[in-house]
């Protein structure tokens, strides 16, 4: 499975596609998509990007590699750890990391076009910046603006208010339904790469507007409510860059992590609410994988997910359009 | 760095320790502690164990690398992807599974046996029934009773339910001093690496007692309301053990996995309140990791963190000992 | 009305009965049936019982007389007690008590054997293991296993604490609908001696499926909160037993008991949001007592309830069977 | 002990004391004092009240024995209960019922001055109006005004409801301290029983200005919000009393009795936050009984309780005076 | 627009109108309604009522002129501020002030008699006592029984505990639908001046019985829940009233108006609650203006509002009657 | 009192003055100071403003008299209006107006600086962009960039939704000190005109550092909730501002509108519980107006308030420098 030819749609609105015609033909491989996960340093979504494919562990249609640097995002580190994901030769690879502009994960983008893999740049509101730059380079990306800055300042940041941090965004993540386009996206490429169909890569720039146009909530407030949550998501993303990367006194910058911090668990408290709306009604929706790796979907919490054709025949005529 | 010789310690209560005595004389190379991580599986403090170790991501004296087989946990995923790990060389191996009797991650424990590099193991309750086995082996570990089973059932588990369980469990595992725990072990085998002490991996059981004996709570309550949070993920584990292994008949398995993520979330709820405790007297604590990795506290929220020396202290001379 | 005659059905599940054929022809006499209550020592549902089957106090079909050794359980208490309830001629006895096993309790049990009036006993999980011992003593019995032990230390209990404690049981218990199988029963019991039919006496284990699937919850959400809700009041059970048993450390046992009435608390708080949900959607169920006895029935909060024939029908029917 | 003489004492405020000068001499009697409670119909505080006496059922200076009518209060109800609790030869009489103005309550009182035991009337807000017939009677009291009348009407009231009502009842009673208050008014009398001083029934009216004046806050806003709690369940009353006794059109009383149990339950949550403030400052005070009967206190959370030996003194020295 | 002819109708029940028939035909004059506001002291709607009548500031069909007098509320600075609202030529007069008894507002009353001027009272509770004097006088009312006294003791009271209180006030006015009420009244008679019908101005005692008969609220639940936050403000004007009229010692009214000030807290979140009920299930009633001021409606919220018809007819019909 | 000389500081941080120096001498007059407020369109503070000067309505050194426009915001409706303030001769105009860049408010500006009374301008986050021409005109400011737009689409508010809008903005203002920022500005312009001294008019841009550096928290984590509450307006301010200019389809703006008004209301539920953990260490800060206008402040509840010399020197100092 190797790219030859890219050719980018025209797009009019947040999520459109690169498409990637590719000239693969030995479907047969393709029974068990390899996909390879690349972290380099962390954002909201890198815990437990790689679950989200495969939240029953049962699937049978793909294999999965993360390999990591940790918190490290220096060149050398990318050079000495990236290689192992290709050993593993994988059909799709994933790249997540907060700041793909600078050097280190610079280096990883040159290495995967170089290798020619279908790959993705998963990366926060920080990489808006080189949105077209990753169109020209023929990679897709999944930009997530809700996806914020930690607040990284010594007085404040411990492994436990680090943690913290996270699981309130992941919950932010969740809830307002990114996690299940992330998936989604994922989804869709495994589908196309075992149909042996052309591929097209995500250009997906999760703004509060495309929650607000693809969330699943049925409540109208349920979604006014993790639209809200998501905003504050994107405060705390500011506040923090502010609070890291401007204001150098101590009595200015601890109020103000500590600010940002509070309103991630306030977002996490909104984002919850919302996610209660939906269970009031019995109308939460559910799309779990099947043991195939077909998207399934469900209602009410009593009967048992059918198979989303409707989705899944979308994602393939996409793809052949 | 490696192991020669190992010598169990007496043990009295839940935490005590496997003596490793090291004739490695190399202190130079160790400036730079190589951590290498496996992950086999997903437990709750998987996607966010390596950043405990370096949250402010500017650890100057650790190198970490993670290799992960995603949620399979085959004895060929093994097989294929443990070898990357060791091509880092690590100085010091954390492999975090949840089920480590299985298969797949009783090869893992094997092969760490024969590179006979140090090695610890984090999991769940389940591994409670071979920690006796684990103590022959001469592995370390760190067995978390309250880091629960998810409910994994397809009628009810979809990638934003797992992900909200796990962001309720982190928090809780934050709140309540586990991960605390967590780091504060490596960072303790870390230092007496770098010292070129003997190595005492850490044979640790973390049930309530410990919470109760071990936590940075000031106020007594939120020790209690921690210790409640803890006892509830803990009932989650066996709920969910019900729900996914016994109960065959939907209509009686489905209300039990809905239940035991109900008590999850009650269970970050009761976390959070115990957390806001101490936020409300000022009272904290705060442990952050310097540059060089020492171990800093602190607890006025205005305030710097100081380099804890007396913890520092009590690692080394527990290694002389 | 006396019993004459026990006849132990085959019990297949939680819930089954020990029929006991009376030739007791006075049916004049049951125009009101006597209930004597013998409480000795307390557990949740002791302080509430009465009230349970007369709520509106306007029922003219049942006389009820209770008789109470307060906290003290000592085989004394009983003998001194006990015989004020016979007096009042009893045709069914219910006998509340934390532990029927230990001496004074014990006695009581004989004393209602000899006297051979009808009788259940209401206990806690503590009992579960006197089950068989009730069945062959022809005793009916409803086991409330989340109805816990209080958290009785005296550096923690005082009144107030124990107030308190009794209130979120008592909340647990109602609104996960234990309190309605209690009342139920006794509905049942003395609807069939009304008829003059052979009673069943009740084996019943309140255990979570039970409340899973008997409970009168629309919402399956609301169900779900409810059954973590009484998991909660089951931990509590075993905290305190260990607290008030088990730890002599002052130091380990207050943070215990503490931790248990937090999680108490907590239970409470999740019954509510229960109930919540069936108030958010108009759906609560509401089951009173018309002034003749007989089981009323409705949920929209605005209309009136009308006689639930299909349970009186059935309570009957199974009487006959 | 037998009461022979009543002298009035001049009363200023809302506690005041009935003298009762004793001529008894038999001390050695009273090693135990036995206390007799009667139970007619029901309060909010009548489901616990005698396990306020001995919330640890290890006093060994007290004997307690209870005869109830259940929810009945008719005068024949009354003659039939009423002997069998001076079968037990009490030392002193507590007689707790809703409406003590009543022919069956009225009864009870009529009783209760023929025997001569002493004897204390704990009623509701009703009783209220009774209250200088209850002094020339030489009656002690204890009437609540935020005790509150249940919703009783049949749309709405049902067991369940029933339960939860009393649920949140019983928590503010307790939280705002006036279970405090009625439990050391009777250790106060066992107190001067063992001594065999003279009794001096109390005279309580126990409204928002007692609990201000009396209660063991220690935060002030803590104290306010168990004020504000208290003046809602007083509001209850008063509501439910419009809606139970007024309002004669289904249309009218049910969102009555809906408002007043939303009420009911808003006040516990209320009390409940008082508390927790003195849970947050370590400030909580409890009051133990020793097993000797002893009044004990403490506040710090980790600490023992020790005997409280100025109110010991105090209670002694009134009696005296 | 002169007002010649009172007629006061029979009133049967709380809300009631006094016709006034009117003489005047210059309709053109009228296509825009001047309504002048005075503004003497402060009660809860003092600070919004003007924003009710044009709340997107579109309306083109009123004139709105205010004139306040601040909190004082002396003979002097009514006479010296009300003529210049005449100076606006008012069509309609709406006189808000705490207590319409006193000296300076009575001087109001007076001057609004003499002027001529249809002239509407909106007060507070105090002014129920002079409700048979405004009707002498032909002045409409609408007095709102849960509009409650400030804690206006200076040991307590700031600009910020003042504009929290008004805050709650306000949410609790708002939510249980008496600003509704307030700008249905004045929507009414702009309607009638329009079409130049007889004008009958409210006669309105807006007490919880008025909510209960005349809220938006679909869900009883919600319903109850309003009541339940009115009854609460209500409370609040009592303790207020005896706070800062009736004690004098500080330490008796400081607990008491903190207290009261908790009630209206807990009133605000009472409802909010009633509200989030309506969100759940999207059948929050929104009534807002047209341009042209009529009276729109909607509930899902997704969908646009349209012309009330049926409450214009009823208001036109009603004073054509 | 006359404006003749207007010398503008050196202004290096947010909140700076402009020094106006009058030659008046005639300080009996001045005794009461007369302040006349305009208000044309409606902001947060609006509402309430008035009532910030004089919360327990018994001062003597000021009288207020308010003009309001509603909220029309015409020239036409500002000329007519506007000369009714002068008729008052007010010593000092406080001008409250959302937008004062457009027509209407932009003529009350030129009509203040003709009148030559010395004018502060208080507006919303709008008005940053004239603050440059404000300070050239010689007029004050106070510009609150927490002072959000509301969501003004007529399928989204009502008055009821305004009003719970402005209730929770109050309660964000009051809460995080902004209130007291604006009160304290008048105050102190107060007691400079009363002491015949040079007027500095104040130029404030009140964003969330100045909430940082000037509340009035003990607590570090009570003053980053409120921070962080304020940070929620002004994002509400934002998406609002989208709403209503940007989104022209019912589909995207109705939903954004929702969602801003969700934040709205969360963030005074982080305001309330920034005050709530000062309340627990009872550490509130209260600072009430004496009869004579003199700050006064209080922390403890039970304690009364003393006049704050401290700021009131600070006032007069910095007027003379």
């Amino acid at each position: 499975m190797r790219v030859n030819n890219i050719h980018i749609k025209n797009q009019s609105h947040a999520l459109s596609y690169i498409s990637i015609y590719n000239n693969h033909t030995l479907v047969a491989l393709l029974e068990i998509v390899k996909i390879g996960i690349f972290k380099c340093g962390n954002i909201g979504v890198s815990p437990i990007f790689e679950l989200l494919l495969d939240e029953l562990a049962q699937r049978e249609d793909i294999t999965v590699r993360t390999v990591t640097t940790g918190s490290k995002m220096g060149v050398k580190d990318v050079e000495e750890a990236l290689p192992k994901l290709f050993e593993f030769d994988p059909d799709l690879i994933v790249f997540i990391s907060p700041n793909p502009a600078i050097p280190g994960p610079a280096t990883v983008r040159e290495i995967l076009l170089k290798k020619g893999v279908p790959s993705i740049v998963i990366s926060d509101g920080v990489a808006k910046r080189i949105k077209d730059e990753l169109e020209k380079q023929g990679l897709g990306y999944i930009i997530i603006m809700g996806d914020p800055l930690i607040g990284a300042r010594r007085e404040f940041l411990d492994p436990t208010e680090m943690a913290i941090f996270n699981s309130n965004v992941i919950k932010v993540l969740a809830t307002t339904g990114v996690l299940r386009m992330l998936h989604q996206e994922i989804d869709r490429l495994v589908a196309i790469l075992k149909e042996d169909l052309p591929l097209a890569l995500p250009r997906l720039l999760v703004d509060t507007d495309v929650i607000r146009d693809n969330s699943d909530f049925q409540n109208p407030y349920a979604k006014a409510k993790a639209m809200a949550a998501y905003e504050l998501t994107k405060r705390v993303a500011e506040i923090d860059t502010r609070a890291c990367f401007i204001e150098k006194d101590r009595e200015k910058y601890i109020p103000l992590v500590a600010c940002a911090h509070e309103i991630a668990q306030m977002a996490a408290k909104l984002a919850e609410e919302a996610r209660e709306i939906e269970k009031y009604s019995d109308t939460l929706a559910r799309k779990p994988h099947s043991k195939k790796g077909e998207p399934l979907t469900k209602t009410k919490l009593m009967l048992p997910p059918t198979v989303d054709k409707k989705i899944y025949q979308r994602w393939l005529k996409a793809s052949r359009a």
